[in-house]
């Protein structure tokens, strides 16, 4: 199969090493950036390396568009042009809405956004198991030929991601909510903080393990997500005037004074959070097991090393160091009622105090 | 010097055995439970177990109420009953103005707040240890004698916490920005994206890292956060009004579509995040470095044991999984710029992909 992918770095770089050696395809590569195509050359990303989009895109099959979420509808466009009336063109854009309004009449267009890469950048990074398990949104719409998405399909799937097919409004709703909206939530948290203890100078406090939790993606990689918020800026504006109608209800809430209603709802909040978390583990029920220990170096590697050796895995982690740094705690997210007693059973043997969080 | 504590919980044990062990104290305990206060005496956490709160309080020098936020302003007005007219009484609840409101007028009460504590409960996990290094927030008001003040300030340094003065009405302000809201935003991001995903229950979705952060205290400890969210309602829900008027401005400023103004606010968002951060670690500007790795059991040990070896402290750590837990990232978090630096080699020396996230 002859590949082309458009714009190579992190994900383009990726589904390159990935159509290389999982489908055994012929890549393409085109960027503007000269050197970033040589080093994509280099890294055994691509076969060819072009200068020109139309070289890169005539011959191919399928064509993957990788540039910032902001140039693919004009990217794709020159895709559509510059290809053959047998090729599919998509792209793997984090919005999907613009770009589906521009070419979703289209036949040949698919639009795509795998579920990967955004912890680190550059064709440097690329991995062709970067999608492995990694689900992949595909937006066919009426007009898409069969043959076209099918093909599409079958290469992504043969990467090894998990292909579905999602209606682009849907999609990007759905981002909206799990993945912009607490990106926005953290910003606002992060600001208030700031204004709330500059008012207070003299009283600056140790801002605590659910303040950092809460806004650990407060301010990420502005590069990917100026982008983010302009291409989804109604959904994601929509997602805002919800949560501001739950925070008025939750104020009252709180006003009125009825403790029982809070408690309810503070419950419920619990309970939702472990099914929607746990859609995503495979290995059963998760469990949070709090360790209470000295915050030393090697700390963290004596237990999780012990966990290790026994073979049960941490699904997830959370440090809380005291204030001092001198001692602290370690959630510990274990999946399946099995493991979960395994690593109390394996933790306390270390000699530490842990106990299950309810 | 003679010190009651009344309940003897978790932060009531801990105070006595820090009390007994720190201060040569001799601790007078009560407990309406009395199997707890069994326990606290075979624990060593006090010297003596009282069933009737005079029988401990009346000779005290110094008197810890330690029950739960609501019952405080009336446990701490028995003890002033009880308790000598050269006894400081002080208390341990999250929230502040309630209580002051009740007894600030009364020279011997102080009211207090040690940082610490919140992950474990019961007295099983009380230690001597539990408030080194912790902020200890004390409110006294004018009326509050300074020859009591001066002794309680002196045991809790002798304990090793780090006590600081501040207004009742000022702690639970602070408290309810940097601790409170976050609870209510998580738990709001929750409800919401558990009724959109259920409104699209043919896409339920992966949830993905940041979620998982942002909402990682939704339901937390209801006992707990049952009485906080009761006795710090009006600054809760002030702080939520706020939380709602900034929500709103971002909402204004997504639809605008100004996607310079967009970036600004994201970017200094960014930036507040790493101030407020540092301003809790001792070692310098902290530094986050992604890490990629396979998730396979023992990974986490590994990096972890390394960079412990070399005597580099992790101040915090998150896990991002891919979708089939197969591969990820870990971001660390990491203080001082040499750290970081030498964090980062170590890392790479595993042959690890690690990069510094900006």
């Amino acid at each position: 199969m002859r590949i082309a992918v458009l714009g190579v770095g992190l994900i383009g770089g990726s589904i390159g090493l990935a159509a290389r050696e999982k489908l055994n395809a012929e890549v393409a590569g085109f960027d503007p950036d000269e050197q970033l195509l040589e080093r994509a050359l280099e890294l055994g990303a691509i076969d060819s390396a072009h200068r020109a989009l139309v070289e890169a895109a005539e011959e191919a099959e399928l064509v993957f568009c990788a540039a910032p979420v902001t140039a693919l509808p004009g990217l794709a466009a020159e895709a559509l042009d510059a290809a053959s009336a047998d090729c599919a063109v998509t792209d793997v854009g984090s919005v999907k809405r613009e770009v589906i309004a521009a070419l979703g009449s289209e036949g040949r267009f698919i639009g795509g956004h795998p579920l990967a890469g955004a912890e680190t950048s550059g064709v440097k990074s690329a991995r062709a198991d970067l999608f492995q398990g990694a689900r992949w949104y595909l937006t066919p719409t009426a007009s898409t030929s069969g043959l076209l998405y099918d093909r599409l399909q079958r290469a992504i799937t043969d990467m090894g991601a998990r292909p579905q097919a999602i209606e682009a409004e849907t999609h990007d709703r759905l981002m909206a909510t799990i993945s912009h909206l607490p990106h926005v939530v953290a910003n606002v948290l992060v600001s208030q903080a700031a204004t709330a203890l500059s008012e207070e100078a003299e009283h600056l406090p140790e801002v605590g393990p659910s303040f950092r939790d809460a806004t650990r993606v407060a301010g990420a990689n502005p590069a990917i997500w100026g982008d983010i918020f302009a291409g989804n800026r109604e959904a994601v504006a929509a997602e805002i005037d919800t949560a501001i109608a739950r925070l008025q209800e939750a104020a009252e809430l709180l006003r009125s004074g009825d403790r029982d209603a809070v408690l309810t709802w503070h419950e419920l909040a619990g309970k939702r959070r472990r099914e929607l978390i746990e859609t995503e583990i495979a290995g059963g029920p998760l469990h949070e097991l709090r360790v209470r220990v000295p915050n030393r170096p090697g700390i963290v590697a004596e237990v999780a090393l012990e966990l290790g050796r026994a073979g049960v895995n941490i699904e997830d982690m959370a440090l809380y160091p005291a204030a001092d740094m001198t001692s602290g705690a370690i959630s510990l997210y274990i999946a399946g009622d099995e493991q979960a007693q395994r690593a109390e059973e394996l933790v306390r043997a270390l000699g530490h105090d842990v106990s299950r969080a309810e």
